[in-house]
């Protein structure tokens, strides 16, 4: 038996710009900036999100409108590519299904494994329903115990569980809060940079 | 928390020609014909293969240059798009990275879990190391425990374990003996079958 490389990847902020903050300003909604850069406790960050939804009467038509006028950031698209062409690779996020459909499409639609929104008959976002608490973390674990030695790339505080979970963990572009309080991840900040990196792991491996 | 839906397929006779099949035909070499349709005991299918293989001298490039003449079967490389666009899709074959990079390419870069190869300096195939015993299965597994309602789709006896393992398990196409010996699992034969009973599986889901 041997283990194979897999790559388990960030969405928001690593591949596409942060949906939220996109949102926060195509609506004039400053309190909509606030990402898990900012705020580590996500029902907290995601019960604030749906109230500040209502209070404005935002449907989900209305976010998938502004989703559908993002693009992935410059040059993911052709970095994900040329991954996918030498390993496995897991989007991992904490975004949901609704969301992600256009930024996939733009990428060639990789493999996400997310969350779900729940909507009423109005189209509004009355509530979500993560899929797996710290999802993230389990999935890097159960995919190490399926023989994968996992890469784990992520920028913010819910990605930390899962890179402390893999083989080698990295922070793309973190915020100075996450870089300071994870100083055990090397840090990258460009797709090069994190190519190299992987190309490390996966020599390693061999 | 909600589960959500997952696809998890098999590659070969599912989505692209049985490989060993077309090397057969290329070779002029019968005895390469024998599969998991017709050979239960994986292990002694490949050790026999490798065997064949030493014997007439015939190295990985020799096996590149036929599997890049294949094309996906008729049809499935819009299938498995139009599924990527509305669930995560995992390809669990036991083939061999090495064996599937050009069919994968022609499926734009699904997400594949198999086995690798050892080859030595003179570019012969030496060895085989699977991944994980029983991968499919324990792959099915361990989704379901990501909460994931997962449907599997595979041909042979090889896929019957992780159709076993599965919500809903569909055989593709079998063969006489597959089907005989698994009545427990739905019989399709066409891909728009199989789309309507995956239409079937996110329903109840949803």
């Amino acid at each position: 038996m041997s283990m194979l490389p897999l790559l388990a990847m960030d969405l928001e902020g690593v591949l596409v710009p942060e949906i939220w903050i996109a949102v926060a300003e195509r609506t004039g909604i400053p309190a909509l900036r606030r990402t898990t850069r900012d705020e580590p406790d996500y029902d907290k960050l995601m019960r604030g999100r749906l109230r500040i939804l209502d209070e404005h009467r935002i449907t989900l038509p209305d976010i998938q409108a502004v989703i559908a006028t993002l693009d992935p950031l410059p040059g993911a698209a052709e970095f994900l590519r040329e991954l996918r062409a030498r390993m496995p690779v897991i989007i991992l996020s904490d975004t949901f299904q609704q969301f992600a459909q256009p930024l996939l499409a733009k990428l060639d639609w990789p493999t996400l494994w997310c969350h779900s929104l729940v909507i009423d008959g109005k189209q509004r976002i009355v509530d979500y329903r993560l899929r797996l608490p710290d999802q993230k973390r389990r999935s890097v674990e159960a995919l190490r115990s399926l023989h994968f030695r996992v890469c784990a790339v992520g920028d913010s505080y819910n990605d930390t569980t899962m890179l402390a979970a893999a083989d080698d963990g990295i922070l793309y572009r973190p915020s100075a809060a996450v870089a300071r309080d994870f100083p055990q991840f090397a840090v990258v900040n460009d797709y090069h940079a994190l190519r190299a990196r992987i190309d490390e792991f996966c020599a390693l491996n061999a």
